[in-house]
């Protein structure tokens, strides 16, 4: 698994983050050995290290790869993949899929994201159906992309989890967090998203992803603390 | 310039949309021939080519390239610098200067656009002031990274221009316009970013950019039509 070529490989990051989530799994894809630096959890307090690597934003995950920081968690995962070519590949060979895989990525950051957040910090029944409903609308065109990227395959990214994968399904934790949070809404659904359902089952047990997607009960768990950390800011401005 | 062995190449945009600029510049730097297929500028109708093209997002630019779209300003542009590869470069050879290239391209979306925006809309002083603040913390952070990523030379991509030149310079013609609707502030300045102050007229005098780069004047008075749309568009609601 070691990969003495490429020098130490850092990743600052925190376990609940998703984003943190994406170069662990790539990582994991290419087999190269790293270290998990981790953050303190709800980043009340950052390190030096994270400062000094992400000046501009200051935000996990960051990947230290011989010395170097490269920040944002899908622009990591595209420099895992060319600096490891020789692990399977996450981005597709053709340049016309590897723009349709950014493009959901990106829909992925812009819209799914967000609403995860918007579920979790719902303050009110009102906001925690908004979010809802949006969750299912990006679900729906998610279900959607996979039935036209994956060509009959398992993955996003085919036979192999790909960057698609690795984008939408560091979120899969806090989906399933969601749906119970959310009174036990269902944003997977077998007979509305049948695909992302045996997706969902294929990518979590992929031994590229098992050891790093956060169990559900531990994810609710921590958005309470989370939820808690924020009212009391909110009670502090 | 034509380049038959890519087949047609159209380009759905408007000449006020600093996105549909980047993919203007990339196609002109790598000499394609493209058809430019112009959407109501202020985009209050949409055409159903664009409906058809890009229906998660319905908005400009879309490249459509051999019958397929491409959706995403800066996914087009790595679209074309990967589909042309014998024209000039627009990312960096080197893995890790392209994850820095890709960082402040995604910097520019997420805090130089949003801030042009809400200076061009800005319906009080105290709004324009804010967004005037936000845009000289902007700046002055493109100037930093002028200062890294240029390497003492002309552009973000050396010698020539590339991505990072692409994403900001299109923003540059409205950088010029909010200069003058916020009563003549100066964003780019001979004193603090006299590195920027260079490049921006490197850039509007370069060739693949010179003839999409709209007028100052032309913006502001679109601006004025875009405002009045807005207001009328409140009311109505």
């Amino acid at each position: 698994m070691a990969d003495n070529n490429h020098g130490d490989v850092k990743l600052i990051g925190t376990w609940p983050s998703p984003f943190s989530m994406r170069p662990r799994i790539a990582l994991n894809v290419k087999s190269v050995e790293y270290e998990f630096v981790q953050e303190q959890e709800q980043l009340c307090s950052k390190s030096e290290l994270l400062f000094k690597s992400n000046p501009v934003h200051k935000k996990v995950p960051v990947l230290i790869h011989i010395g170097k920081p490269i920040c944002e968690s899908n622009i990591i995962v595209e420099y895992i993949d060319e600096v490891w070519p020789s692990g399977p590949s996450i981005l597709p060979a053709d340049a016309h899929d590897r723009a349709v895989a950014r493009f959901w990525a990106a829909y992925v950051d812009e819209k799914c994201f967000p609403n995860l957040r918007a579920a979790v910090t719902a303050a009110s029944e009102e906001e925690k159906n908004r979010a809802a409903d949006q969750l299912k609308e990006v679900i729906a065109r998610m279900e959607g992309a996979y039935g036209e990227v994956s060509r009959g395959k398992d993955f996003f990214g085919g036979d192999k989890i790909g960057f698609v994968d690795i984008a939408f399904g560091s979120m899969l934790g806090w989906v399933r967090a969601v749906q119970v949070m959310l009174g036990g809404v269902k944003l997977l659904d077998e007979e509305k998203t049948p695909g992302l359902v045996k997706w969902a089952d294929k990518f979590s047990a992929d031994l590229a992803v098992k050891d790093v997607l956060p169990e559900t009960g531990k994810l609710i768990k921590f958005s309470k603390l989370l939820i808690a950390a924020i009212r009391a800011a909110a009670v502090e401005d």
